[in-house]
């Protein structure tokens, strides 16, 4: 088999006082980590549309990136591709991958050709896993690059639309199923609306549900086991999406009765994007039980649009990583890396660079929650806080036997009643970094 | 009974060519629009803090305004801003108000001093609005200002701090009734965190959501008919806010069974705040069947923090009203002038001129939202854009009997499926500015 | 010749009461507005990129408007362009247009053969140009889409590059002289950084300064009489832009002693991008005498990139063109459309949609800032508000004749000094309204 | 003397492994780090209004702390916070402090009661300084807290108010010269507009500069040897502050003449709040030979507001201490905490805990920017990225020995351009948390 990165070998950990480049300095597949290795309680994935179609086209410049890896005609390209990210996969140790359909081929003319082309791809997808051992954390169905989706797929103005999506849907269930996928993922990203005055939004939001439903119980009569997820996204590309955060999704959820099938994929830039930080978006999921799956990326705070770089920053790793412990974990989920190379990193290494930086950055997140965590002053901490609902009136509120008039009565006997505790803020970012940096 | 604005007499109705500061130009109370006199339609209401409390402190500044009214004694300032508010009401044609209850008396050093004072204020409350006419909109309890609510008051981690709040609460409702206020307000401004690091996210939502259903039940066991609101914020002065926005606080309502009695009070600002525009917030409530009131002032989308200033954006009128029309009016909610004057606004004609122009805006923007109703291009446009859906396939999926089989079948069928009709956005737009300027 | 727009006829002017879409309500040329024609004073132009390149593409989707009017081979392509762009402004009546060298033909594989195919289409816009009377009002380079300008033109670390760009600038201003083009543009979509951890700012600054200076030379030595602009933009493509804002690029300017030479072509969504309003970058540039050229769109304030609509916003045009005229209106610059229609606006007439939306949009905020100038309320309360200043100390101030110390016991002697007059911007925004809706 | 925090003992260095919350584990003050003790390097400064006067007070929420110090009159209170200010410095070992002139005393009804009130504390403060070798590292006149200055001071329309802030501004700069300041700092709050629709920002602008340009003239005939520092703010109070960014007051210095005297003290909340990183901005100032001093603190990007929070991102602390140490180091400046405890934060102990994770975080950031230097990788990155410009066709753009003429014959000559290097951000980042975490 052609070798696609020549130049690059299996990259290997090498602790953090490695030099070499291309080496992890934290992520050690193997090394067990509050019980489990570091390579289960991560569940790295790679996404193939970044990791082999994007080419560093942004809306001011066309591509720096060469992704034809070597092919001449769309097939050739599409084939190569596959051989391509499983090389990357195997030398960079990452288990899991998720595509949309559209990564996997370019579409035809028609759904037949589209869906002709495809079992080719998938065949051979099917037959690389098994050679390598890789498993699909997730598929979804590209339905908001194409122009016929400019009105939104679920949520389209045209029936023939919210019929080809459907269509898509199947398809991409099928092969979900066929290749053992653990969970299947609807990222909206038209469904919105660009303005209120040509949209009937509750019609919108209706059709939506419906799309979703259907695709629940076919996915279900199928004999498909995994998790629904929906990945929320305020905005970008369109003006307003449906899906805007983890409580507006959780509460569509619960208004269409998805609840039960459906969970969270939550990103990191579209946390921010929406105004809250991951770790807000990740507790919002774990509280309602809707925690799933993960894109690793990050964004930049000061730009207004999803940046999908590698995650570096280690604040953000080390608590989200505390939070998808105290959640118990990654079930049908995992760690899929939703993120692209700046567009001046265009030699073939910054893709392992890129991954390298990723990997390693959650990796170290993993490590140093779980130093939190044994640390144990932090969560004795919150615990603390929240004492007083242990015992008398406390404990009547907790249990949830009073009333407001028992409350208030108890209140008028209280006489002054002040701020009695510190939120201790200052002393608690303290203490996260001397057991970061200790 | 002293005059405390005695240079200004009552603001009438002059017409759009008037030159005279003090009058309204479109503000015609008994005008009728679309089958309603203007003020039915519009349902004016006075806020109490910022008209009679606020005194042009900011973050870096002291006071610029005497909100004393004249009075020396705390009790005596209470007592004139109830006569100022009402010779304001009066000279202003505003029918209704809303309060806090720290608005009508300083809170003392306990619950039955702050109870004691209350009832003397209430009492006055009372007789000035049986002498002039005035409504109670809705009322609140002030569970934000306090330094015991530093760490919030239905989320708090102080037992006692939360009986505070239910008795402040109980009190209210209290009031309310005896008022004949058509609303019960929670704004959680506090209710939230400032760092996740010390917070039980989830515990302390419950609690909230406990704190609201016995609120409810006290309520509605006491003869309150009105409405309960949550009107959503989602950061400011907290760091995170659980009422986000309206999204937020439709799923929380209906994840705890408040839905049948809470609907919600949207503010302009706050939408922004949330990234939402004013018109998305009004439509989701309407969707939700939780379209109760509005908090009418305007924010500065290139600051990011709550301005509150008098609502002067007649794009953000006119499409706020024909939500609002759309919807089907106000029932039990009005427009509470939410709004304070710029700091350098220091003079007592300032609040004249803050009201006439909030509300010109506001009565502007309902005869232009009426206009775009009748102009009738603009509802033509969307029905006909969803048109597909009344026959054949859009017509199976509107009436929700089809599968994703069914639908996949059809789509093969179809051949190319491209984008088949424009949005035409760059029309409407410039149609909304022929109808609003024509 | 052929028609691109058959359907399409020319558009007029039929007043505020038409109904027809395909006409003008507000803008009539020849009509006189504070002295001038409205087509004087507005001098709008196309931009040839968004109407003749840009096809709907975005991030997340591929394009959705064919923009090969009818031309198979890239020269068959760029011919047609022209011809179709010159039946645009026919039909709208735009006299003027502006272009990237890159709009005219595709970049070939060296600078030669994109020089020779340049000659060729340059050719065929100077006939066009004689035949229908149009102008160009500026041209540029385009330096940014290229994968070579990845890290920059100016400001690249590769010295060819930066070669390369004084190459594309010199052919730039050759054709600009030769078209008779009135300004020359310098957006630098790539000048600025994407991390600092690479980059050398100051040298980059340098840098970019001596490109600049070595372009005025050579214009100047070459007959160029026009204006050079930099047109501000805070980020996007890149994360930091050199060129961050109006205050920023005259700073640059200054140090550099590019003063004499250059100006500002300012753009309302780049305006907001940098957390400024369209107003204030241009009352910055008209107090520091660079304002040169308009970019006439409208970006979203909820959105974090630039989203390049035609204007709708009648408060924006209205005071945008107050701000015009009160600096004296355009010399060399002009209204440049740098819009582009929303994505699914994909049918032929939505360009034409587009324009009238835009054209009549500023030609109605011409009408309403001569209008609010001819009131004359707003002029007299500045002048007014600042009438201290000329008497007594005030005087001393305003003309320089003062000290501290002087100043100092003047206000010893004053005894309590507080807030003497109210900013009044309550009754402005109410006045304001009263002029554009009365 | 009483003591004011008897509860607390000198704070001592104990390392990264002490569990005790009071003390230090990063900051060794005599430790040598690059050839200078950290207590040089660092120079930490006590903020006199967020330390001793802020008590807590948001827009929606009264005080929490009290900061009367055991004082009951206003005189009392005033010498209480200066041994209250003196006992906390040498406990936590602070060399320096900052004071605006309403930070030591109230106002009172003239200048003249407030001049007689400031010559006793500042006795005070003259003798502490002595007693206990502390020194102060700027001076400023808080000329935005009273309603006088709603209209701002320099760019006030009110010209006694203008001479008011001179004899601020006189008063402030001879208590400076008394005290041994090493610099003086103009914040101007309020110096910009609230609307352009009242506002001649030209004349306003002259103003300022020419108050600044008293102030200098009489600094400096009266021996102030220091620097002057503007401090760049973009908005809040105001909505739109004139020294937004670095930028822009680097080119109003320039303008008037002013950049001679005057350097920028540079705060990293203000930073982000004008949309750059605290680094870009340290930066900015560094190339224009402008760097002054930094107020430390924190804010928080999804926030639009000043948080003022203690500093604890050690990415933050570690890349401002890398521009610090790579543009010299402080020689005037300083690191001057302008910080608050959070509003919940408010019992005694938390103004130390707020205090030493503040210093812990900028002594770890010390350490490990040096650490970033010593191992030099970064460095030798940034060199080698621009070492084209060392040879050939980049020696001369360096040396400004060429032309565009001469620069395009030379591309012309160069065949195919494309992107010849790798910006490489996925490794940097990757190396940067390899030094900081290794």
């Amino acid at each position: 088999m052609k070798e696609f990165f020549p130049e690059i070998k299996n990259i290997k950990y090498e602790g953090p006082k490695s030099k070499e480049p291309l080496s992890f300095k934290y992520y050690n597949p193997e090394e067990k980590i509050m019980g489990k290795t570091m390579r289960e309680q991560l569940k790295f994935a790679m996404a193939y549309w970044h990791t082999l179609c994007a080419d560093g086209t942004d809306m001011f410049g066309i591509g720096t990136m060469d992704k034809s890896f070597g092919g001449s005609s769309s097939m050739e390209i599409s084939k190569n591709k596959v051989y391509a990210g499983f090389e990357l996969m195997n030398k960079l140790g990452v288990d899991y991958f998720c595509f949309h359909d559209r990564d996997l081929v370019s579409e035809g003319e028609t759904l037949a050709d589209f869906h002709r082309d495809l079992e080719v791809i998938v065949g051979i997808v099917e037959e690389q896993m098994k050679e390598h051992g890789k498993k699909l954390l997730w598929a979804t169905a590209n339905m908001f690059s194409h122009p016929r989706y400019a009105h939104g797929a679920g949520t389209s103005c045209d029936p023939d639309v919210f019929a080809y999506a459907a269509a898509q849907i199947k398809q991409a269930i099928d092969i979900d199923i066929r290749l053992g996928g653990s969970g299947y993922v609807f990222w909206g990203g038209r469904e919105g609306y660009e303005t209120l005055l040509n949209t009937d939004m509750g019609f919108e939001l209706d059709n939506m549900a419906y799309l979703l439903t259907m695709a629940r119980d076919y996915g279900r009569a199928h004999g498909f086991k995994g998790d629904f997820y929906i990945e929320p996204k305020p905005k970008e590309p369109t003006k307003h999406q449906y899906d805007f955060d983890a409580a507006t999704v959780i509460g569509f959820l619960r208004k269409y009765g998805l609840d039960g099938d459906f969970k969270l994929n939550i990103e990191a830039n579209h946390a921010t994007l929406a105004a809250h930080t991951f770790q807000h978006e990740l507790r919002t999921a774990a509280i309602n039980n809707m925690f799933g799956s993960v894109d690793a990326n990050q964004g930049d705070c000061l730009l207004g649009w999803d940046t999908d770089q590698f995650p570096t920053n280690i604040y953000e790793t080390t608590l989200a990583m505390y939070e998808i412990i105290k959640c118990g974990g990654f079930t049908n989920g995992g760690l899929n890396f939703d993120a692209k190379l700046r567009r001046a990193s265009a030699r073939p290494e910054d893709i392992f660079y890129g991954f390298i930086s990723g990997m390693d950055s959650f990796a170290l997140g993993l490590r140093l929650a779980a130093k939190i965590i044994e640390d144990g002053r932090l969560d004795e901490f919150v615990k603390s806080r929240y004492a007083g609902f242990e015992t008398g009136i406390g404990a009547d509120i907790k249990n949830r036997r009073t009333s407001l008039e028992a409350l208030s009565d108890y209140a008028f006997s209280l006489g002054r009643v002040g701020l009695s505790s510190s939120g201790r803020q200052e002393y608690l970012e303290s203490l996260i970094n001397s057991v970061m940096f200790g």
